[in-house]
């Protein structure tokens, strides 16, 4: 908890945490971590991608390591908790073998993945994608919003693009990937249960749809003369609300933004564009949710004089968690009196890319509320305890079976 | 013809017309205006308001002057018909009089009212209100997006701010106010009649409705956990549309600006503030309509955890026209073999401040599919003629009238 709170201060301000990758704050936080490395017996490097990869070796050489890790950059006004508990959590488990002075056979590898939130550059799991190798052409050219590159801000964090490729790492280099964290949903403080045991990482569908219509002048155009396009995304809304909600067709539906045009008081709206997403850890039941939205935004366009768009802009897919790593995670937990309960995760991680090369594994831990990326995020004491514990035993269980 | 499309060009570009008032196209237009008022004998002024008075005296001194007029300036993106040919069309009568040697008995002027669109400053009807001394205390402090006052945006058309109240005119003064005006709706051209007698230009009611939910993880809360402001701010939406289709409480309803927060597609909306506008001639009406929006934000609260704030930004009074004047409009029109229909103006015009100080009566022509506001907006040459005809045998009318 200590170090949570001292990280947590690193960017703090009454609109809440802001430590967006490759900022200043960013760099402070990343250099809190590699102290607490380096204390807690690591072996610090960063790789080209600016990844900071702790590492101690194990007693049997030859042996492939077992990393743990999550990431330390926030959204803009961000919690404490989001991803610095993985992280900290983790070293907590390698610190607290050192002053047990227990060895594991295996090497171990705490990972703090950069720019995990992709709110710099819009190019998300950033550090994962780059050590699973699967990186896209345009992750390499990126430029934000002040005209800087990529390449020149990972430098801040001690990467290299030129040399990017290798921070990619082969299959077989780890045996597993563990990554604790807050579940930014409600599903276990509503149940009070203390721990989730992570099936997947949901998949998700993202989609434009632009509304064409005619502007036209609020006082003088009788209502049956309209072509309102906020009147016809206001049903489209509601279409995405109820392919999820009512139809059951997908775990999640969203809109998230509208973009709304001339957007004058006295001028009916001539074009509203929305941001649609679906998620599910089923591919076939996001491309369901699709074509009924299709069917909907066709039945809209033959009602009315409109032009709708429907523009997929990119599929995630789901990643499965590793069954072996459920099962050792589920007995941790009921070793230490903890109950789990199985359930997929809606938000994106890094352990979705680690699962391109290697088992992987998450724990849940309640946030109250369900609440995450707000400053009212939390998870108690006693949850983040209860979290570390289990990363820590099911650390061991991996470490003593056999190779 | 001629005047209409060499003023059009003043300020045109692909995106139309932009002779946003206090600009340099709006110095120009009204450069040109001054020179064909000057041309068709008219003595010309620039009052404290910066409107441009156009006088010509009649036969029979100590009667009160006919006005005729509208205004030069346009919206962003505007057309070459709207207020510009109520001001050509009325410079063109007296021209007409002067080229048949014609004196009437009465004064006439021609008003080029300043800042009707309210573009510049948020602040319409600027001239006319200050001509009909109804300017309120926000008129005079106002200041633009660059930091500037409107008293110095004034004396760019030859104001003065600090002599205001000078260009306010006595009841007497004037003993009609005529003006000419596109209809900016598609009511005269679907029916095929050239000319609108206005009964009255129709008041408005102005809301803004904030939904207030909370923002949160798209991917990982639960559609039975979620507070969608979006959601919720659809609905209202609908019911806004509902209260003038359906339910007919008042002719027009509108949702023209939607602001989303956050605004990211990866969040719920936590907060959406709509504005929201009804119009109808009967304030009743108005008020019937804002009661029913009332009451089903607040079935929508009951529905669900959600907050939602209706505030009333402001109510602008319809304005009837003189049942005196809209007969003599009638029959001017009928005189020239030109059918007509009664009909209320949505939009507002600078008519409806010279209600305060004299008789007003307002005469429509079709606008091509009822298109306003925007380059496409278009009203064929016999249309205009028809207007200017009319407009001038009305003044006559007047002029024939008894004291």
């Amino acid at each position: 908890m200590k170090t949570l709170e001292t990280l947590g201060r690193i960017g703090e301000s009454p609109e809440g945490m802001q430590r967006l990758a490759f900022t200043p704050a960013d760099v402070e936080g990343r250099k809190y971590v590699t102290t607490l490395m380096t204390r807690a017996g690591l072996e610090v490097r960063v790789d080209p991608a600016g990844n900071i990869i702790g590492r101690v070796e194990g007693k049997e050489p030859g042996l492939s390591a077992i990393a743990l890790g999550s990431h330390t950059d926030t959204v803009p006004s961000g919690g404490k908790y989001d991803g610095a508990l993985g992280v900290l959590g983790a070293i907590e488990c390698v610190q607290s073998l050192r002053d047990q002075s227990i060895t594991t056979r295996r090497p171990i590898e705490v990972l703090d993945f950069t720019n995990e939130e992709g709110t710099r550059f819009r190019r998300w799991l950033y550090g994962s994608r780059a050590m699973a190798g699967v990186l896209e052409s345009d992750d390499l050219t990126a430029v934000d919003d002040e005209g800087v590159t990529i390449g020149r801000r990972l430098e801040d964090v001690g990467g290299d693009i030129s040399r990017i490729q290798e921070a990619r790492r082969q299959k077989g280099d780890l045996c597993a990937y563990l990554e604790l964290h807050i579940e930014q949903g409600p599903v276990l403080h509503q149940a009070g249960i203390p721990i989730g045991v992570v099936t997947a990482i949901t998949g998700r569908i993202a989609l434009e749809v632009s509304i064409i219509g005619f502007a036209n002048h609020a006082g003088t155009t009788p209502m049956t003369n309209r072509r309102d396009a906020l009147l016809t995304a206001s049903r489209i809304i509601q279409a995405v609300n109820s392919i999820a909600t009512h139809e059951e067709i997908c775990r999640v539906g969203t809109v998230g933004m509208a973009k709304v045009s001339p957007n004058a008081e006295n001028v009916i709206p001539g074009r509203v564009d929305l941001s649609v997403e679906f998620r599910d850890v089923e591919l076939d039941r996001l491309h369901e949710a699709v074509h009924r939205l299709n069917g909907i935004c066709q039945q809209l366009v033959l009602d009315k004089d409109f032009e709708i768009k429907v523009s997929e802009l990119g599929v995630t897919k789901s990643a499965p968690m590793s069954p072996r790593l459920r099962e050792i995670i589920e007995k941790a937990s009921l070793g230490l009196g903890l109950n789990t309960t199985s359930l997929p995760s809606g938000a994106g991680h890094d352990a979705q890319s680690m699962a391109e090369i290697t088992d992987v594994g998450m724990i849940f831990v309640p946030s109250v509320d369900g609440i995450s990326h707000s400053p009212k995020e939390y998870s108690d004491p006693e949850a983040c305890a209860n979290g570390a514990n289990v990363l820590l035993n099911s650390l061991l269980a991996i470490d003593g079976e056999g190779d």
